[in-house]
Parts: structure tokens; C-alpha cells; sequence
């Protein structure tokens, strides 16, 4: 079954939520935020892990559509907190309504996630609610974790690593396990089901970090060095500020401090310290550690070559290669 | 067993909640806000009916636990959406921090109400998330009105108290409900305790309308006329609005509108159409009707005499009356 079949299946179900009702205030946003759209990377790859062990697609659907409304309430409250004017080229709805719905609505969502869970077979309701409350605690660790690092100029690596796990990577893995655990996969396949949703999260991330500044901004369709004209302090500048010293240091960090400096000049400084540092060889290197994490999750799997197919389609869609 | 010992119970096992976890910025208002402490009316409420049907109380504590932390989630949120600088005499979270630090950690409480309730026993954990979601999405609902209906001048005394059921009420029938559940109480009985919370709940939330007004601001702590002053539209001013015509109706509907007016003249033009209508004794007689609902919802539950004596007990401390 190829992905786009997972997407309509997705996308029929979530049209054929009941979100016509009253106050129209807390349920227009929560429509709105659904229907703009996206890849439904989780809700897809969770149908794609319930498919490969000959799992029953319409039980699996409840738990797709409740990663998909819980990745949404959590865009709706994490554009509040950035300040986000877009999302998916659309106002937010902290700007198309106002900061008091999105919070609502937003959590309203939140209580919807677990109304769909609720739908699963009762003899998996247990194990998946847990999975789902461990992922949700930790996507808002995640989120405090990113906040908090805009206030600090001492990150190191291995927090950065682990908030982007937590924020963006968990949810990746708690979609593949549920998949799995609707379609009652062996107990350690679930296991290397959460690592390989886990790892290409890792990856996917650091890609996006990697991008910003060594893409194609074409072929990417995001706007290059976004992430240093905002000061963000990603993967590439905490690696490069870690392997500098001296005078080169404390530049970089003042770059990074101003808010003042004209971009085109700011970009040109800061890659000259990238490059110095060789953080583009670097970063890769990182990425393919965790790629090749994944990949060794993916081999682990027991099931038949043809069912690896699907899987391994699904991670060209998220990182541009197969496994 | 009196009620003070199920709120050293409730306060002992809130104090054992392990909320001492990174990143502290999420979890410190969450151990903030849960220490302002207050009656802890609807998880004293909860282990009482469970009591009354001779259930294990040590079953009931998660599902207590979790009406407390959603009930105290709904509180950040909603402090943040009224800009209210205090909560129980102390700085409200988005205060003391900030409103993102105030959104990302009343989510998270969200989400541990959840992981409380994952703690209840098997055969109950699907009935009793079907009664706690939808009360939490009511809960949401009531919330939406309330922000509605202040930029609406045409409220209808239906409208509002159905907000007030969805925004108070809910919670204490869902309560109520939850405690007898976890003691396997008769169906019946579990609607009746549902009713019983419903229309307790709207005595008291109208009773507190009734107390800002006619109370007596030593005996309830409250600063009187508070709600006149803030223009808020209580069921006394929304009764007043419909039981007057023409140019009184103007006027005071003028009164609600202006920001601008002495705040003590304000309060006694109010007053002069609050007496014209007598809409203290009209209100008095809604309270006494949903009273006599609570009174008939108490008496249909099928226990013993000296076990209603217990939730007799708790009417007088919510009510000031016993059944």
C-alpha cells in the first residue's frame, strides 16, 4: 500500500470529525488548525507499523488521529509561545483568533487526543495510554527545554540532542510503537519500532539544522540561514562554538548575542566560523550515527523483506534515502 | 470520617507527587500551584461518595488526584486568559513567571491528570476516562462561554446557566461520580450522584452571583460588589436586564458598558434596578430550585441512613445548609 493511500484514509477521518458544534469560537480553530494540511507524517507512519505486522487499519485509526490532534494542539501553543505569525503559510491561530482561543482550543485538543484513544481495543488501552502520556509529558519538556536554551549561553551538545529528542523525536516513536502495538507486534519489535521513530526524528531534525545553512533553499523551500539571522542556537552553532577558542569564541557568541548586526554581514561572519570548524563534516558525521541507529532498528524488525519496503519508502519521503 | 481527614489524605498524597523533575522550569509551577492548597472540595468529594459505598479509598486516590490537577490546570490557563494577577491571595503562575511557563505547565498537568487516572483499576479505566473527558472538554466549553459572553449584550439567563454548568458543575458531578465508580455503586446511583454534583454545583456558583451582591463581605471574605464593578454579567444582572423595560433597561445595560463611572455611584444606580426587579428573592428562588434538585438526587441514592450523613455534612460546608 503506498503512502498516499495512508494520507486520504487519514485525511477522510479527520474530515469526518465532529468539530461542527458548539461554542463555535473553541471548535472553528481546532477545524482550522486540522485542515491546513501537512504531510500526517505520524498519523501515516503509525497506519505503515500497524500494516507491516497484518495489523487491522480501523483499529489503528483512533491512535493515528490522536497523534495527529496532539502534534496539532501542540503547534497551536508552541505559535503562541514563539510569537509565530505563519504556520503552513496561514496566520496561526493565535493571530487569526487570539492568544485566549488558541489556548483553549488548544486545549480542548489536547482532551480530544485522548477521546480518540479511548476507541482503541480495550485490551491495548492501557499499554497505549501509556505510551501517550509519557510521549505528551515529554513533548512539553522538550518545549520548556527549547525555551529555556533561549535564555542560556551554556548549552552543550548532549542537552541539545536531547531536546530535540524529546520535542521532536518522541512522538515519531510513541506513532511506529502504537502502530505496532495495535497489530500485537512481538514485545521487542515494538522496542526497535520506538528506536527507529526515535532516530530518524534525531536525524530528520539535524537535517533541518544541517539545511538551513548547507541547503538548497530551492529545493528545501526554507529560507537559508533563518536560523542564524534569528540566532537560533542550533546543532551547527553549539558544535562550532564548542570547537572554538579564544577571541574566535567569544566572536561567534557575540554574534549570536546581537541583534543589531545587517544580516547579509552577520550571515558571512558566522560561516566563516563554521567553516573553520569544519561543522558542516561534522554535523553529517552526527547525523549518520544516528541514521545508522535507525537503520539497525529497521534490520532488527521481524518481519519479511517485502513488509521492510514500506518502512524503508517512508524514511526516503522523511530523510531522502533508504534504508 | 470526617472531612478533614480526606483532605490530609488528598494533601498528603499531593505532597508525595514526584514534581521534583527537570526541567524545573515545567514542573515548579506545577508544585507552585498545587501547594496554594484551598478546600480541595471536589477530590474531598470524590473519596466521600466512593466512602459512602464502602469502596477501597486507596482505588479512588488517582481518580482524586486527577479532578485536583485538571481542576488546577484549568486555573493557570484561566488566569492567564482573565489577566488575573492573584490566585488564593498569591502571585497566579503567569504572574510569578510567565504566561508561556503558565500555558506549557498547566498542559503538562493535563497530561498528568491522565497518568493519575491510568492508575485506576482495570475494569473501571474505560468508563471512567469517558467520564473525565468529557467533563474536561465541558470544562472547556464553560470557559469559551464565559470569554463569549463578555463581548455579547445578548446573553440569555439559559445561556448562562448553562455556562456555569459547564464551567463549575461538571467537574463536582464528574466528581461525585468518578468516587462512586471506583466503589462499583448501583447505575442508578451513579446518575443520581451525578445529578447531585450538577445541581449543587449550581447553587453554589449562583449563590456566589447572590453573596457579591446581598452577602456579607466579613462573613465571605469577598469584596462586595466586586462583579458590579467589574461589569460582569452575573445571573443577577442578566435576570435585572430581562425583567426591566425601556429606559431602565438602557440604562443599566449604559451602566455594564462604561468603564468610566465612580465606582460607588456605579454600585448604587445598579442596586436602585437590582431592588426594582427584586432580584434578590428571584434569585433566591432559582437557587431553591436547583436546590430541590440536588435534595431529590441525595435522597434517591440507595445507602443507609448514617452514610448520607456524610455527604449531608458536605452540603453544609459547600452550601451552608443540610439536606
Amino acid at each position: 500500500m503506498d503512502q498516499n493511500r495512508y494520507l486520504e484514509v487519514i485525511n477522510r477521518a479527520i474530515e469526518e470529525l465532529d468539530l461542527e458544534k458548539e461554542p463555535r469560537g473553541l471548535y472553528e480553530p481546532i477545524r482550522y488548525i486540522l485542515d491546513l494540511g501537512g504531510k500526517r507524517i505520524r498519523p501515516v507512519i503509525l497506519l505503515m507499523a500497524c500494516d507491516i505486522y497484518d495489523g487491522d487499519e480501523n483499529a489503528a485509526l483512533p491512535a493515528a488521529l490522536a497523534v495527529e490532534v496532539f502534534h496539532n494542539f501542540s503547534l497551536i501553543h508552541d505559535d503562541i509561545m514563539d510569537r509565530a505569525p505563519l504556520r503552513r503559510g496561514k496566520p496561526t491561530v493565535h493571530e487569526q483568533w487570539n492568544a485566549n482561543t488558541a489556548i483553549l482550543s488548544g486545549d480542548t485538543m489536547l482532551v480530544k487526543a485522548y477521546e480518540q484513544l479511548l476507541q482503541l481495543p480495550a485490551h491495548i488501552l492501557k499499554p497505549a495510554l501509556e505510551i501517550f502520556n509519557r510521549t505528551a509529558a515529554e513533548v512539553c519538556e522538550g518545549q520548556q527545554y527549547d525555551m529555556d536554551f533561549e535564555d542560556r549561553d551554556d548549552v552543550m551538545l548532549d542537552e541539545y540532542l536531547e531536546m530535540i529528542r524529546l520535542k521532536t523525536a518522541v512522538l515519531l516513536g510513541a506513532a511506529l510503537k502504537l502502530g505496532g502495538l495495535v497489530a500485537n507486534a512481538p514485545e521487542e519489535d515494538l522496542d526497535h519500532l520506538y528506536t527507529l521513530g526515535i532516530e530518524t526524528g534525531m536525524v530528520f531534525q539535524l537535517k533541518d539544522d544541517l539545511l538551513d545553512t548547507y541547503g538548497d533553499s530551492v529545493l528545501f523551500g526554507k529560507r537559508q540561514y533563518g536560523d542564524i539571522v534569528a540566532n537560533k542556537k542550533t546543532y551547527l552553532y553549539l558544535l562550532t562554538l564548542k570547537s572554538l577558542v579564544g577571541k574566535d569564541r567569544e566572536m561567534l557568541a557575540r554574534l549570536f548575542a546581537n541583534q543589531e548586526t545587517d544580516p547579509e554581514v552577520k550571515v558571512r561572519k558566522v560561516l566563516h566560523y563554521f567553516d573553520k570548524v569544519n561543522v558542516k563534516e561534522l554535523t553529517e558525521r552526527t547525523i549518520l550515527e544516528h541514521y545508522r541507529k535507525a537503520q539497525a532498528a529497521f534490520h532488527a524488525l521481524q518481519i519479511p523483506d517485502e513488509k521492510k519496503q514500506i518502512l524503508s519508502d517512508f524514511t526516503e519521503m522523511l530523510l531522502g534515502r533508504k534504508f
